[in-house]
């Protein structure tokens, strides 16, 4: 990863603008931007609402930008692959035009999609070839073909195309995955893309340390020679059944490898001390259907942990979902009355609790950005935790 | 209904501004204004969105309000009777409070749903009992009950208790409920109400011309010496299979004999012609589940008539839902969009599709009263009729 960046631009794509320093080294937080070729800044700590299939569910676009502040969201090319089609979206202008989306998408690569959705996988050295979990029609996905794809969806970021190896599996399969994993990074970053779009690589190896550490040096041997240089790193095959503590324990050791000077992406992460704690290893992006899937099963996100609106103690209680929570829902809407909603199945349930729960989400990793420019990550860590964790306050 | 009119008030509760005066006689369409004893003024003729259980589907209140300019909005005692209870709802403050609804709330009295919802009713002088369709549980109501209820849901328009026959009617049967209806009225209208509360009386009688006027009679000989009046008239029990020529036969012969100074309500009508057709007959108030309920089955109302966007002409469509619409959805979004929304099976769908057709409506009715005070609503009746009808342009 020694060649120059790329796209052209006046403005470097990441700009690292300050590393927590904690006197304790307790904190490798980073506080930074990434600037689109099409002039649209994320400032980093950031989390990316899942829009999978070209919408955040129950969020309208404009309230994504004009009231959450939004800047990129994610979509997934496997959903989007099989409908409406790269074909139609490319005739439509591409996502963001399709979507009146003006702000930033990421595409992941269809990988793990393919993995956790499609039924009838045959992995080679080509590709996956896998019948739809819709109609169970046969389709192929290969490195070549899922950046076309990505391609035609026109995405600010898009995904090299990995191998996502089915869970549990022995540290052979791991190792044969790392490398197929790079093979196919060396063959995604070779298909030319849109003049505007940027490429991330993805390291795998699950929770064997020195395997992560072998898919960094393979992707790099694998990359090598080319024209063109990954943007971002991403971290895949997390966020599928392991500890915290496993995961910390793989960040802690993996973070420090990583170039400083390019996004870092943990893919699929996670519930908000999840994410807490992977910004204080030097995190700086994050998506999740926690906080939307979630909310329209009736969960809530507060300063003081998760909560069931299900529960009978909210039946009247007037307070707002958060009372330290400046979202319009908790300006004008009861835990009471959200409860009522959420108990006769009314669709303005699920609406109010996903608007809030990505506030939250949102709020967690600009405070954390705020607080890491500000030299004060460990204390904005430190009472985060704290009140999130402290009474069990609420029924989940 | 020659009482002095009440609640007392500084301003009277409904005040006709104009009645239509075509040449031909043709129209009698009516412009007014209710003022709720809270202070909302809501011009007429007027389109109540439907929020049956104190939500109108997918639809926020900050949405209603801001957006849609809604004045007015209709819930259904029957459910809320059942979940969350008159008494939770008195407790969080009445129905405004408890859904953060500062503009005005009609309740209907329940009767309508008890008919088409709940089993094993049992009718009674005393008033109906019946089986909840959620739990089977057994509840009564009756007119004295029924306007509890209401008292305690706040509304600001509350609806007298009445029996709704079961269709297809006899002649014999239908004479019966509209005695019964009359009886009920007088008990209804005898229970006190809070002091900010409006009371409607309704009208039975099938489609039997000379069973509305009897009940219509009967109505003004139940309540006569009561210490209160009704405050506007509603024709029940349509809405329910009859043709748009039977409905309009009905109001031509009825509607001249209603107060000219009383709000007329036409219960649950109806598609947007058989709503120009009964402004033109005169009535002031409607409410319809159609434009919400249609819009979660993919049905956009437009200028030139109903639009299916599931349909497979609208894949590469990029133009707005109804070019002449200035809804935010129409502002934003393309067919081509909503219908991938739609045949996906998203969320936001349903959303953009509800907003869309409110809008719709209230502009429909918005523009028929801007038409009769400017004394041109004939030409607004063919021009709409004339658009809305012209070429069945689109599948639905």
């Amino acid at each position: 990863m020694q060649q120059a960046p790329n796209p052209p631009s006046s403005h470097p794509f990441f700009t690292l603008e300050k590393t927590s320093s904690s006197p304790s080294g307790r904190s490798r937080a980073r506080a930074g931007s990434i600037t689109t070729a099409r002039g649209i800044t994320i400032e980093t700590p950031v989390f990316m609402p899942v829009g999978t299939r070209a919408t955040v569910k129950t969020v309208p676009q404009e309230a994504l930008i004009d009231e959450l502040k939004a800047k990129i969201i994610l979509a997934n090319t496997y959903h989007l692959f099989l409908r409406p089609g790269p074909e139609l979206v490319a005739e439509l202008g591409g996502l963001h035009q399709m979507m009146s989306w003006p702000n930033a998408i990421l595409t992941d690569s269809g990988g793990f999609q393919i993995f956790s959705l499609a039924s009838l996988r045959k992995i080679s050295e080509e590709g996956v070839r896998f019948r739809s979990h819709i109609d169970g029609q046969y389709h192929m996905l290969t490195p070549e073909r899922a950046m076309e794809v990505q391609r035609a969806l026109g995405a600010d970021i898009v995904m090299a195309f990995d191998e996502c190896p089915a869970l549990p599996a022995t540290y052979e399969s791991m190792e044969k995955s790392v490398h197929l994993t790079a093979r196919w990074a060396r063959r995604s970053l070779s298909v030319p893309l849109a003049s505007h779009q940027h490429f991330f690589a993805i390291l795998q190896g699950g929770l064997f340390t020195d395997l992560r550490l072998r898919s960094l040096e393979l992707l790099n041997e694998s990359i090598h020679g080319l024209k063109r240089d990954v943007d971002g790193i991403a971290i895949g095959g997390l966020a599928v059944g392991e500890s915290a503590l496993e995961r910390e324990n793989l960040c802690q050791t993996l973070l420090p490898h990583l170039p400083s000077h390019k996004p870092r992406y943990l893919m699929g992460v996670g519930k908000p001390l999840d994410i807490l704690e992977a910004i204080r290893h030097g995190i700086d992006m994050f998506d999740c259907v926690l906080p939307t899937r979630n909310a329209r099963n009736g969960q809530a996100l507060t300063t003081y942990g998760p909560m069931n609106l299900k529960n009978h103690s909210f039946r009247s209680d007037k307070a707002p979902l958060d009372p330290h929570c400046e979202c319009k829902v908790c300006r004008r809407y009861t835990r009471a009355y959200i409860r009522h909603l959420c108990t006769t199945g009314e669709y303005l349930a699920g609406q109010l609790l996903t608007h809030h729960n990505l506030h939250f989400y949102l709020n967690l990793t600009r405070n954390a950005r705020n607080a890491i420019l500000e030299d004060r990550f460990d204390q904005f860590y430190d009472l985060f935790y704290q009140n999130y964790t402290q009474a069990k306050a609420y029924s989940t």
